[in-house]
């Protein structure tokens, strides 16, 4: 089921970028949690192309409907499948790109792997496919609000590095706000950093070009006890989750590469007890030990590359195996970086419904059979 | 199904570190495969303690055992059991593990996940787990050989850095041969950094404390059309595998963060033909591009974190809640990245099956549909 | 994912009898499958409502539309998103079953499984939800159909008992054609007793009450081989596909419960060479053995208890816990098992496809192995 | 996943009649639950061969043992390995079945399949894997018992029907003890009805013959809310387990096939209050409605076929294309239907751990949400 995921609180998606519609369909959910189609709007309207001068002209509207699992406010359990319609449609635009792989696209692996492909706008491998990713994970984030009362659980990402400017270390120590985050446009919540991001992401536009970067995951209040050895380690699924966002190249947790450089003394997390409770001194575990949260902080960082879609000419190769070049035409995003920062909150919510429900289940049923 | 790995060609492995025996269960193998108990053996030789003066002492001969799913030296398709029995037990050493957690260790996270843990030589949390993952793997990697018989695919992991010694760029242009990988017992195929590799690894052993590194994985010969968007990518379960690991904290793939630093116009991996192909000028993508094989070399690392055990007194916390100290003793791996080599590809190629398997079976059978 | 059927060509399905529409999305379709919305209209129009004079006048036209995974006439193998919009709400007629729960319907279970239900017309348990399986299972028969060009393989149900009406058993030796099956609005093949059938059902409705009934589905030219045990045995698939409908209460294979009352000199299929190929003397394995196809006919019969919903008044006890009368009104299918022959062969067709799919993937691909 | 049964507590099965040994590993076993090898004996031991004379007389001590999983007397949580050698191997008198199809056995379709088998003692489709089954099954049933304290939950299988003779309707009013149902070696409640059944089948065994049977199910205790529509419905997973065992041909529920020849108004399950609690009148329905659990008795019955092995001449083909005779030899069970009874109870027992898990999971984690 390769366009289904979690285990649990599961999610498929479907839609190309030039279809009728996107959309998703969670089986699983929880129900009697009150849901309103604005409670999806709100982050659907996060990752929507058209925010400010940075991002893609693509006007869409977006507009969510809730086409089943909803009945008067409140989620039934049963599947809940939402859609929205594509309204911008210039299939014309992409004329070119039926016979042509565009470089660093998906155009010629999905034609390889499937023998055809939907070309209007990249198909099924737009990134409009992570629409119903989004809408699926405000219900997650929703979730993991009310079932934290008063400690809640804030999962919170943002921009720290665009292009070769990256924020600086110290500015690294608190925990951003959403108002933090959403300040700026690159949505980076060092106010000087975030300014220089945005004039280079300008620059790099009126060249044609395009800048890639990173964003940070941090997650606060989250249990220990989440996370499924052997395989089903909580970092392995939030590596699997970022890696299969659009674009993404990397992904490490807590000390990441830069601990591979470390020596154990260094590096290892001393327990201690701290208002009555075990905690680690520091926490370069990234909130994660032996594929378990272990109720610190959990703290990951995602590469994504450069928007592969530029406006100049490159050579490449059509569909009959013949050289030619291709030229980007038309709307362009230089740099996507900004507008994933919901796609990935929306995804580290999934694992982490995903993997608290299937904690209860395996520890929270039976736990008393022993008394 | 936290101990279960894989969609078609299914790893399902158990046993503790210190208890009767650890094992595999492989559910969807291919039939026919001529098999024997060697293929099994020479994989789990590799990742055995005990081999070099650079690794845990641990003395195991880890002799594999076919239980099931094997006949007359062929594969039958039906569930194969495969058995290493624990041979060297000296679960007094652990007394002291009962109560206190061990810093980076899984000891409080198990104990806070399941209220229980069997604290021996760290239980299921241990890497000796890895051999139902090596023997299973060495199956896939037999089909993936086999399965190419003019241009055979290898899957080649090998150690680039071990603490801040890392190989030289220029020396990664080539495809490393086994017999370069396995001439150092560093597993480093450049032979002067992996002279210091040792000598560091020395070193840092005299003081009782651990170092980390990073693992590069190759693959050659891959068909393009491999991966499942848009979840259950190559990279997305590639990372998932990795991070599955112990003591991993990352993965980037082809040119991973470094890419996040560069601009479309650079990174793009323009297409031309070649030999009668269609490849890429470049391999920044890694081989793989919209979560689907392209073809190219399949490139990724992997980042370890230095041991976690450490022969020196560490501050830490017991089952009680009372604040004690721990102090390392016996047996002790200063650096794990070497023997986690058959490991990766090991997993590596397990994913590679499984892909394979999907592959066919969603456009390999009905492909002939509508002529 | 209870709301999901399948390994491989998985189907999803969502929505509520008087929610906005109900749908269906299939993950792991074949691509390059021509295929039209007349392919999907044909089948749903057989279990549309208002189809003859002894079926619910329920008017609803039924419009099938593609929101995804169809691209200039055919599948691209990307998820195929299909919905179906509900037309005609009369929701208001629903409103004495918000409180009470109708015998020997869903509503108290619902009720004591979620805290919560859509209460209109059933909501997610109404036979309403068969939409989407039929949708996608017209997609499998057409797979099917493509793949066996020579002797297609051909999935026909049809009903041979209505209340105590049977067909003859010599009325059974024959496979009867599409047009037999639906001459008669009962879906009987044999005329006489499609005619006494009808009538039955004529005076069972004029009585405000209902009747239940037998299907029997039988498949011809499946290929020896389908089949996964030791758990996904193929009947085990059908009678879980079969008992997942609404209404079943029963299924039986080959000799079902009657071979139960034989001995084994009476009941084992001799085997014999025909037409130079192996057979079976006999069939009362019903095209299992082992739990595996072996290329004779696949016959198993399927039984329907009579429709809960009746216009008689009824005892009940309502959502406060105090006994009351529910009386039955408006609309009312007094036997819903003629139109649920194509919900049958729609669930056969997937089981069938998703079979044909694994026994590929395992057993196709590396299948030259040991040359 | 073939060999893999159930989504939260999965029970992976391994293992030949005639290899090294069976078992199974569990992946989701809750942790804590006390467990000794002896809780696990007791259940083999009512399955083993040679209780009683009218079983076959293979002998085998079945002995279990624990792998991994288990520690200090408790379940970890971590994947539960368990094993039984196989001790009594003969496989010499097996070499006519290498290339002879034995008639009614899973030879031909194994070797249709996988172009490859096991031959000895029907390989991986002998009833001998249905040990890890009862294995598994012992835990499921110790979880239920300990899960419900107070009104403990309780899975009681029964033979009704040998052949021909059927336990009196009367004498199925009364909920059997277990001690009723071990009374006689043939496992029906009804003691002369049992005497009858132990001399046919001894009578059947005299002309080298073979009888089937049928088998009844009750469960005592099961919470209302049970099930998961639309397809994993407790009905459908019940079938398949049930359909999963060999030799069996049916499956139905409460009324089954005779609730096909009732009405409406006499079939419905009038809902009443009893005890404070709602419950239904009659039990037509056997305790499940849309698919969920009703708080009422759950009550099946599954269909056996005779076995297949007869000491008789038979008529077959042989691996080659020519047809010949088989003459079976050796021990011979006439009547596997009172050794299945355990194997039914066990399977009953795995669906309903993993269903409550399910609905826990979905149902309980998150369920005070709203207020």
């Amino acid at each position: 089921m390769p366009n289904t995921f979690g285990k649990l609180f599961t999610v498929t998606t479907w839609g190309e970028s030039h279809g009728p519609a996107v959309g998703v369909v969670i089986d699983g959910c929880p129900p009697n949690l009150p849901l309103t189609v604005e409670d999806i709007q709100a982050e659907l309207d996060r990752r929507r192309p058209g925010q400010s001068d940075i991002v893609t002209p693509r006007k869409e509207e977006d507009k969510v409907e809730f086409l089943s699992g909803v009945f008067e406010g409140r989620t039934t359990g049963t599947s809940l499948s939402m859609m929205v319609r594509n309204a911008d449609h210039r299939s014309s635009a992409y004329s070119e790109m039926r016979d042509k792989f565009r470089p660093s696209h998906a155009d010629f692996t999905y034609q390889s792997k499937f023998g055809i492909r939907d070309h209007q706008g990249g198909g099924r491998s737009s990134a409009r496919e992570t629409i119903g990713r989004v809408a699926a994970g405000a219900i997650a984030k929703k979730l993991l609000t009310l079932a934290t009362p008063e400690h809640p659980l804030i999962v919170r990402a943002f921009v720290t590095q665009i292009h070769d400017l990256a924020m600086p270390a110290e500015a690294l120590a608190a925990f951003p706000t959403l108002a933090e985050v959403e300040a700026s446009a690159v949505r980076c919540p060092h106010p000087e950093t975030a300014q220089k991001m945005i004039e280079r992401i300008k620059s790099v536009r009126s060249d044609g070009d395009s800048v890639g970067g990173v964003i940070e995951c941090r997650v606060r209040g989250v249990p220990a006890g989440l996370g499924e050895p052997v395989f089903d380690r909580l970092e392995a699924d939030l590596a699997k989750a970022m890696l299969s966002l659009p674009a993404t190249k990397g992904f490490e947790i807590g000390s990441g590469f830069a601990g591979s450089r470390m020596r154990g003394s260094e590096h290892n997390d001393l327990f201690e007890m701290r208002d009555g409770a075990v905690h680690t001194r520091t926490n370069r575990s990234g909130g994660v030990q032996g594929g378990i949260s272990n109720g610190e902080e959990i703290v990951f960082r995602v590469a994504f590359k450069p928007t592969a879609t530029i406006l100049q000419p490159q050579p490449t190769v059509d569909i009959h195996g013949q050289e030619t070049e291709l030229i980007g035409r038309g709307r362009h995003d230089p740099c996507v970086v900004p507008r994933a920062v919901p796609i990935v909150e929306a995804m580290t919510s999934l694992v982490l419904v995903d993997h608290w429900m299937r904690q209860h289940a395996q520890c929270g049923l039976f736990k008393n059979l022993s008394r």
